[in-house]
């Protein structure tokens, strides 16, 4: 086992990671950026090293310094959480040219599953059911135009080296195609430095349905219960749950074991999740691999008992798989909100500032609230903006949404806007009551007629 | 169900009380004293009412003040808590009088255990094994002195209206027990206003092991997994766990099935705690009964999955029991340690004053923390020293160890000095870490050679 690791990120996943390697009894070592410098994880850490400045191009993604850290400090392993280098493909190469353990899968695979066109190419190949669309590239607006024709609108332009809800645009009609082109690919262009587009039909109405596996070096392979992640704004997700309440147990078994058997084929390793979109007909489609922990991995340890950031960790120092399939329960219904920094009321723009006062509503059974951040902290304006993530699990769903609510009722912040109450009369809808709610659900309904002035969550 | 309920407790319970109302659609009304008037219960109660000053006397236990409030607020039913009146028969009949519904068993039952003497006869009767010690309660010296030459030295003297650690000694020779018999007959009647001592037979070594029980009004009855107590200092419980280590599963469903009967025998309701001394040969012998929740509650919990709390007010609102014993299962291991403002170094003195930083070990799985307090609060010198209780769980007792002892050295707190080192410290003694440990560990041997100077626990 590993005796010193870096921890590559920030705010609660930093956090989070360094509890996991202090409960393993290995060394942490955090990175951060000068503008985190009283941030939590920096203080909860063994050590921690400073960067470079705010901007995250200097020093949370400058991949150089990150290295020359762990290679100096000794560590013999990176784990890279979500967001910045955790899907770069790049940096993964580095640290193995370094000797130093990428926690995540090889770097090959980070690249095959970034390239989402290519992506979808591959899971098509092995089997996996993938939303029908250009089977290539488009270069040109006349090559959109042909494929979108084949397919029939509504159909979806999105970046090929997307992932963070860049480069995309919806089209109903043949007519607004060639600006939505030119538009997603200057979107692209500034987002990811590549310009390639790709075309998909829409599923509509649909839900956003994901499955994590975890796969060790020595072909074991198990699968995790579905998250429905379909409650959504500009393609971030907004509340999470596990297992998804429409899912039947053989729709969780032939899925799942479609998705590790793919794993299996692809030699990956590590933790990564399918994401799909479910229509109506409960068809589902792969709609791209994130190769890396994500946000929303919590609903799934809470779900089912298992601490997945150990369990990267166990993976990446070459042990083999504690847990078998068949060992993988369902402990009831888990339930997440992410609590950001944002402002309903000026269209969820992030809220920097000082937390001049918070008591999170810690407590009873069932409550797990994972933060980066404590009172007297000033949030950048360089990062993103969640605060914490608040996961209730609960034997029942209902009694779930109904100790969520209270929490985010019960929370107390001053100093910054937040999303508390839109998260609080979001649960309280009827549509996610009764989980019939789709990816369209917040921004073509409930924005629509929801006024933070108006809000029924403040009052008790 | 009840619409209205009063909480007639402060501090961390009556915040998990207000909650678990919360949750159940009840509306909820605290009580408080002046020196409670800023604290949280208070601002989380849907109403609250000032029912006196500071000492408890003039309000926490100020009956006829109380029942006047449930009356005049309109609630139909009184959450007791622990401590307080929780115990008190006389409080659960003016309820009953007053037509507000007591949340615990019957007056007739809280009077019969409330006397400890008593209450060894009864559960003699009903088939549960007792302590071997005089039969009745002794009103002179020289009657103690018969009764303890019989059994045997050690012996221990114990007041018979009892229950918070007042008017006991342990006696180990003959030539002690007057001086002895008059100490604990003066304590007796300083803390409880009756002098009445009985004596019993000294088991030691010793495990404090205890049984929490279920009942409804309609005759249903289960036993919840066993709880090892046996961490005490001056009798009071430090750090509690469940399931207990040496326990086999045939020994819990004796014990589990001996007081299922015992209750429903008893035609005893709502919930109580069985507890036992275990000697070294696993001969498991009454102790005493509470009649309400404890303190420790939470483990069973965490290691069931079931919100006590909510299930004695739907038992008390006369709905039946919603689990059986075959559903009741045993989730892993839980932890918990009492995080207390007390200074070990001054033998354990409480210690008021304001919190002037405080950040709870929040987050990751596993990791339950019920508080009552938050930063700015003042701790009172009129009630007990318990901030909170961090409680932990997972599969293996061995990663709840260290899960609960991560957590003890990443909590931080200014202002008042508190048993945050003590408590990690002992988390790391071979004895707990192997559950050898006895009732006598912590004042014969832990306290003996720790020096909270030289803590461990606050090196990193």
């Amino acid at each position: 086992m590993f005796t010193k690791v870096l921890v590559a990120n920030r705010g609660e996943i930093a956090v989070q990671i360094i509890r996991a390697l202090r409960e393993m009894g290995i060394a942490s070592v955090a990175i951060y950026s000068e503008a985190d410098a009283q941030s939590q994880f920096v203080k909860l850490a063994d050590e921690a090293v400073c960067v470079g400045p705010g901007p995250a191009t200097a020093s949370y993604l400058n991949m150089q310094a990150i290295i020359s850290v762990a290679t100096l400090t000794g560590c013999q392993a990176i784990h890279p959480g979500y967001g910045f280098l955790s899907e770069n493909a790049a940096f993964a190469k580095l640290c193995a040219e370094c000797q130093v353990k990428f926690i995540g899968p090889d770097a090959t695979l980070i690249a095959k599953m970034g390239d989402k066109a290519q992506a979808r190419k591959t899971m098509a190949q092995l089997g996996v059911p993938v939303i029908p669309g250009s089977q290539q590239i488009l270069s040109q607006v006349v090559d959109a135009q042909r494929a979108a024709t084949k397919l029939g609108y509504p159909v979806m332009l999105k970046a090929a080296a997307g992932g963070g809800g860049k480069g995309i645009r919806v089209v109903t009609q043949a007519a607004d195609l060639a600006a939505a082109f030119e538009q997603a690919q200057q979107e692209a262009q500034a987002s990811y430095e590549d310009d390639r587009l790709y075309l998909e039909k829409v599923i509509t109405p649909a839900k956003h349905i994901e499955i994590q596996v975890l796969a060790d070096e020595y072909g074991h392979v198990v699968y995790l219960p579905e998250r429905d992640c379909s409650l959504q704004r500009h393609h971030q997700k907004v509340i999470e749950e596990s297992p998804c309440a429409s899912f039947s147990a053989d729709e969780r078994r032939q899925l799942g074991t479609l998705v590790a058997e793919a794993t299996t084929k692809l030699h990956y390793t590590n933790t990564g999740t399918f994401e799909f979109l479910m229509g109506p007909d409960h068809q589902c489609y792969f709609l791209e691999m994130n190769t890396r922990l994500q946000v929303e991995h919590t609903v799934t340890e809470m779900v089912t008992g298992l601490e997945l950031i150990k369990m990267q960790i166990r993976i990446a120092a070459g042990e083999p798989l504690a847990v078998t399939q068949a060992e993988i329960q369902i402990k009831g219904c888990a339930v997440e909100a992410r609590f950001n920094a944002e402002d309903p009321a000026k269209d969820f723009q992030p809220q920097p500032g000082r937390i001049t006062q918070l008591h999170y509503p810690l407590g009873t059974l069932g409550v797990r609230i994972d933060a980066g951040v404590v009172v007297g902290d000033q949030i950048s304006p360089f990062y993103d903006s969640m605060l914490a993530k608040i996961i209730v699990l609960q034997p029942q769903r209902s009694a779930a949404l109904v100790k969520l609510r209270r929490c985010l009722q019960e929370l107390t912040i001053t100093g910054i806007q937040t999303n508390q109450a839109f998260l609080a009369d979001l649960l309280a809808t009827t549509k996610v009551q009764d989980a019939t709610y789709t990816t369209a659900f917040i921004e073509q309904e409930f924005l629509k007629r929801w006024s933070p002035n108006a809000s029924i969550s403040t009052a008790q």
